[in-house]
């Protein structure tokens, strides 16, 4: 579907530098742009590659001599990135799971659908669903008994939503997120070895081998408005109360989310996150790949967490985390600088010693 | 379904306090809890909630003076979480898959369903399989070639089993797991970088490029009783002899079981965890989230690993380890406090220098 | 389908010792092999176990007296991990999804299936998709509009791959693998906390909370001949470009490829690895189990990283790392080994300032 470049611009919030009728189908870096593509050339660097593209039209730096870029048609970003979401939102394809019921698809006879929603092949509506207007159920989902989704709402193809989840509005998930299924909560008849090494922080001895009894997830799943969750994602049941994630908050694949965890507004979580059981992460938390935080905790507002932190303790609001376990940023750089040193602190108290005790000491 | 909380009590092994013939059809914390509702309350910190909240009945910890707290009935529970386990397993309204065989579902004429077995919509059983007595098969899962499922099954929607697994009784499987397919097994046709890397401990140089040859998996997995594997966890197919899992074993959401791995009975794994190729895993192990073993190696029965632990050799029983490398939880912690502690260290050798060498010495 | 020793020693290019007449229809390890089957006999160790078993021939070391072992037929395997990659691939059974398109399975007029090609029961391919000969398309997959999939391609139960992907020949993917859907990319109208922290290395302050906006992937995945994604592995569509995998490299389960990232040719990823955004990797990189690689980096060709390492920086080629953050090997250890040693450093210097400072000095 083409777009002008007039209409991109005002899409963008901006004027069109020159001929604004120009119309484009797809982006593509400056290079490889063919004459229907918008070369993206935020930056200086870019303009060699504008040469040997043929891109008619670019979204350009500020500042940029777009004409004598040969261009016959510029738009310019302030904040690049900013601009490239109303660009990719205005010429996202998308999957095309296509309008519509599919025949295929088993609706019972209770769930309700509002207006515009779509249900892909091999999708299954259990009983007492309600799905809100104009959300897309792609192929091969599953909206479980009771389920509540709001409107504007995109399951990719294989999504689970499990049974009594509650869902606020355009909501987003990638596919084969699992969301609302069992906790992994299981207690011992008698003090286990796992209870007795947490109380004593690392004594395990004195206790028998046991199995595993299992605590149901009674509590199901609340998502707020606009979250989005990643393909193959967790979130899981809560065991009384449910597992909570706020208004705004992204999640990417592969995270896990334990039963009974709240989750702020407006939260990032990149892939492959662990959150366990029972913590609380508050508003505006980023947290990068692989980070994972221990059960039971709390990780105030605005904290940041650098890939693969490991925290085990409260984190105070604002602060900006790195390392295993996780230290504010300066100490863990800090720290890793030191044992950098080390070898050389080694040499320099050998010294010492042969200096101070002659003999070498008692080394 | 609702429950009268002396039935509840008689579940719980216990006798009721007061009006045992109330009826309950949830639970609750205690400030939300409805007149249905059976608030719990197993601290004395819950008590402000059950005057906000209107529950009749609530599971009180020992001791309560449950009249004065407004109740009407009561269970005591000496150990709460056993007693949230038989609880939440009474008042579980579970996924609703529903009974029977859905039309939709495709099973081989060869396959053989136990008594009151239940297959979803969209499901394929494939030839010679077995299932035993009572076992629920969600929908879009996935059942392979000859493969054996013992009495008392409930696989999820989208779970799925491949060809030859053999599993035994009241196996739980959560959304998306897959279990007996393909493990990371390549060789190149001379020594690789990694190998050669492995072999002097840091030096991969002198090896050339080369692709990678694949080894199948003929093993499949073996699968004991009372096991459960959360949603989207991979168990991979041994090469030769199967990856086991023993009995009693609950390993959570997002975890990997590659080839060969021998895991024992009762073991926990949180989430996230990664056990690599032919590694062996004792009894009664316990790993927290995001834990990762290396392979090859053994880990002892009863060893409680702290989150995140990356464990790069041989664990002996019972130890309880933290940290990268993992080690004893106590060497962790004074390693990590004497890393805290390196700034001052390298102050007081400046100073020592200063003194002993007198011009500052080779610094 | 049984074989004879000969034809196994034939396609392993070597010649049987003995009866070559003899067939088998498996492999085992020795002790339990049947008389059916071929013992893996291929160190000295397991001579015992072939007294054990019942194998009447055995695939054995070099130098092996296989006669004097009861055998009546063997193979020398000189590389046995290349030898078993040979016979694996000859005695795998497979999982049997079954030829030809089963009718269920749900295939847009406009698509073009190659010959031979099989699509399992529940299977979506959309408009526009190419498929090429003799691929089998497994159960409940699902190939969105318009991706290209070359000749012998095996996507395993429950594969999804997204609108525009294009991949080469021979390609494997395991259950649940999304390739081809909407990477984590997503900005704030203002500089956000942790763009400010990123740019001060640890200052996230003056930043007002802010809700995330979307930027949409448009550029899909590109992949090569001979790549194998795991199950419930991950690999995100690029911003603008594809997102490139090359020739030759296998990624195992549980793996996030992010998008806009670059993979060489015959890599090696194990489980749980993440590359975050933007990053490329060089060709024959092995990465171990759970290895993390920040965003926007470069890792180097023929780099070798132990099992969890914490890539932060850009790696130079050939180099071998480990830890957290990710250093060359023998660094690593050498800090490890510091660590370990520090309490006695502790120790030595508190000597040092009671000597020196004869009062103990100022601790």
């Amino acid at each position: 579907m083409p777009h002008s470049i007039a209409e991109i611009a005002a899409a963008l919030g901006t004027e069109p530098l020159g001929d604004g009728s120009i119309e484009v189908s797809g982006v593509s870096e400056p290079a490889t742009a063919g004459p229907s593509d918008l070369a993206l050339a935020m930056k200086p660097d870019y303009a060699a590659g504008l040469a040997q593209g043929q891109a008619q039209a670019a979204m350009v730096w500020a500042g940029a001599d777009w004409q004598s870029l040969g261009l016959k048609a510029a738009i310019v970003a302030p904040r690049a990135r900013l601009a490239m979401a109303g660009l990719t939102r205005l010429l996202d394809p998308g999957q095309g799971y296509g309008a519509g019921i599919h025949p295929s698809a088993i609706i019972d006879p209770t769930a309700e659908l509002g207006e515009g929603v779509s249900v892909g092949p091999f999708t299954i509506i259990a009983a007492g669903v309600k799905i809100g207007a104009g959300s897309v159920i792609g192929p091969q989902a599953h909206v479980g008994t009771d389920a509540r989704i709001g409107p504007g709402a995109m399951l990719h193809t294989g999504v689970r939503i499990g049974a009594r989840v509650r869902i606020g509005r355009n909501f987003i998930a990638q596919p084969g997120a699992a969301i609302g299924f069992d906790g992994l909560s299981f207690v011992t008849e008698e003090e286990s070895g796992v209870e007795r090494a947490r109380a004593t922080l690392g004594d395990s001895s004195g206790t028998r081998p046991q199995s595993w009894i299992r605590i149901h997830s009674l509590g199901s799943v609340l998502i707020g408005d606009d979250v989005e969750i990643g393909a193959n994602s967790c979130v899981d049941s809560g065991t009384i109360r449910p597992t909570r994630i706020g208004d705004g908050s992204k999640i990417d694949n592969l995270c896990h989310i334990a039963h009974n965890v709240v989750v702020g507004r407006d939260c990032l979580f990149a892939a492959l996150v662990g959150i366990a059981g029972s913590t609380t992460i508050g508003n505006n938390v980023v947290l990068g790949g692989q980070v994972g935080v221990t059960d039971n905790t709390t990780v105030g507002d605005n904290v940041v967490a650098g890939g693969a932190s490991v925290i085990l303790s409260k984190v105070p609001a604002g602060r900006v985390i790195l390392g295993y376990p996780a230290t504010k940023m300066e100490t863990h750089l800090e720290g890793y600088k030191a044992l950098r040193r080390l070898p050389r602190l080694f040499a320099d108290v050998a010294a010492l010693k042969k200096s101070v005790f002659k003999d070498g000491g008692n080394d």
